[in-house]
């Protein structure tokens, strides 16, 4: 089994408004997200995950930061670091904007908010995408603020969120539609919430700027929650990689790029946008890509990865990497999301993997999983 | 007292090369730097301080990742990032260098090494000054070539490390002088070695480009390193503090500009090198700073700081913020290093803090601690 170790706080591993409360409320280990504590178990990952599944939990997701860009070139330079087209979007909408290099390197896969034609929040993945937006506005000499904003997400999901939001926000807030966003009273405060949120489960995510006003907030989520069976929770890893949810960092990163990991809907290389890599990205699509992002269904009932393990045939060739991987109780057996190499990409290719130094066998499946 | 909260492990957090082998040995916790597992103590953090200062310590730092920029247009690009005059820089030397952004706020305090005239190593503290870079360059149009190699740094620090550095490496390598750098064979592999390192005990620290040849060289240092009583080790939070080492994200972050840290030395306004937020830092300059990194000492055996704690003075106002603190065996009290506002940053302005609900007296004193 994997050892136990502790988590050594400093003021580099930021807190977040709600880490005392959680703390109080029995969080167990953590994560470092954005150079900050997020939250990775409140005790058992599977209780969490059926409760996720049936009841509503409030989440501490203050590590997805923001950047904000405003000004007069914040669109073009939002644009310029998406291969997503951004030029139809809509104020009061959310985008999942994969963030490439000039390489088509993944940067980030965020999500984008446009708060009005020039002020956008990009909700970050675990990288410091502020510095690669400093670094092209300067460099292209754009006029835009970007900064940091006092922004800490708290995340309300599972589907019985609607029914504690409706309670709290009243009925306008289950008019949103998924990936919307607007502005909602609480006391006094307005609070952007938008209705997304890092679980299939349904749900909400509040952008809290008014720090006291969502500390309140958090804790009447607990008071009305209660007949909802609310409970304090966080991203689910046996829920996310059940939904195939990616995590930059876990199942790609700098060394991918979008057309590998299945983001073909986010590539809009026909528009007449101008994005870094796009060329690099042409050329790709060309010549087809080497490598896949798929699933991985594996006949064992445990796995605890803490990196990448070698995926190989039958013959025994090293055909691929595990990126991510959990004991699934919907399937019954491990699953996990891996990145496989050409031509052994296609459902049913039998695998294996070593967990514990046993061989274990396995087959590549489509994503999403069924 | 401070609950642990374990660290749920993933290939985000990526593992380095030696992992497996400190956690044989006793690594007891972790904390997260460049996305990669830092080893934050083994056991007793008094007990590894004491021998650090008595004995030698190999570290696993492979989280201080370098940033590789090459290029006709590579000086040009680290030049810009960095407020300190490289114009006479030296092939073969170790540049601590403060990385600012066009408003002059600390992005990283790197170690740059100079490898060839167009070829440099960035080794960073916890910031991901790659995106900061290729953002730059690709703004600038620069020619560069930015990317992170492989390398791993094991460190080996403590006045018994010359000792047995040279039974490996022979007496050559304690003609490297300070911040010096060069090329040392074991094995028939050669591994850039500098005379460096994150503690004030003296040492190395070897930059592991071959994983194969380097993983050899950490377990001989085992082997010969018995009779200097060598042990795994890790920067100590004690010795750093006491040797006031600087680290980015606790003592100083974008906020702060690098006047206020006490970075005059590396900061060269008087030439005529082009660098971003030079126009901010002379303006700064002029007007003087309003807050100053200083010492703090506090009259407590006991602290554990998981966060900034407000700095007051006699009369209750809030005078600053302290930032990291640690019970110094050496002082025989609690010494931190804080952010101090003006006019109450000098040598014995008496302050409190709150610690565990008390409030504990000290006073402010100059740094280096003396």
């Amino acid at each position: 089994m994997t050892k136990n170790y502790s988590i050594a706080k400093s003021r580099r591993l930021r807190s977040t408004p709600y880490t005392s409360r959680i703390e109080k409320q029995g969080v167990s280990s953590y994560t470092i997200y954005n150079h900050m504590l997020l939250p990775a178990s409140f005790g058992s990952l599977e209780e969490s995950y059926s409760h996720l599944k049936e009841h509503v939990q409030v989440w501490d997701v203050a590590a997805e930061r923001q950047v904000e860009i405003s000004g007069k070139d914040s669109s073009k330079l939002v644009q310029l670091m998406t291969c997503r087209d951004l030029s139809k979007s809509k104020i009061g909408r959310c985008y999942y904007c994969p963030i490439i290099d000039d390489n088509a390197g993944l940067v980030n896969d965020p999500v984008v908010l446009k708060l009005d034609e020039n002020r956008w929040w990009i909700s970050i993945a675990d990288s410091d995408v502020i510095l690669f937006a400093k670094g092209l506005a300067i460099g292209n000499k754009y006029d835009v603020k970007i900064f940091e904003p006092n922004v800490d997400i708290m995340a309300v999901q599972g589907p019985k969120s609607f029914k504690l939001m409706e309670k709290i926000f009243g009925k306008k807030i289950l008019d949103m539609k998924f990936f919307g966003f607007d502005y909602f009273d609480f006391e006094g405060s307005k609070h952007l919430i938008a209705r997304s949120g890092w679980s299939k489960q349904g749900g909400f995510e509040i952008y809290v700027e008014n720090t006291e006003s969502g500390l309140k907030l958090y804790d009447e989520m607990f008071k009305v929650g209660k007949e909802f069976n609310v409970k304090p929770g966080c991203p689910n890893l046996i829920e996310r990689i059940e939904s195939a949810l990616l995590s930059y960092g876990n199942d790609m990163d700098n060394n991918d790029n979008p057309l590998e990991c299945g983001f073909e809907k986010y590539v809009n290389l026909e528009s007449n946008i101008n994005f870094l890599g796009k060329d690099r990205l042409i050329k790709i699509q060309k010549n087809g890509i080497s490598r896949k992002l798929m699933g991985l269904k594996i006949e064992s009932n445990q796995i605890n990865m803490t990196k990448s393990l070698e995926v190989k045939n039958e013959k025994g060739e090293i055909i691929g990497e595990l990126r991510s991987a959990c004991y699934s109780p919907h399937f019954k057996k491990v699953i996990g999301i891996a990145m496989i190499n050409k031509p052994y990409w296609n459902a049913s290719q039998a695998i294996s993997v070593q967990i514990n130094e046993k061989t274990i066998k396995g087959m590549v499946c489509d994503l999403p999983f069924i």
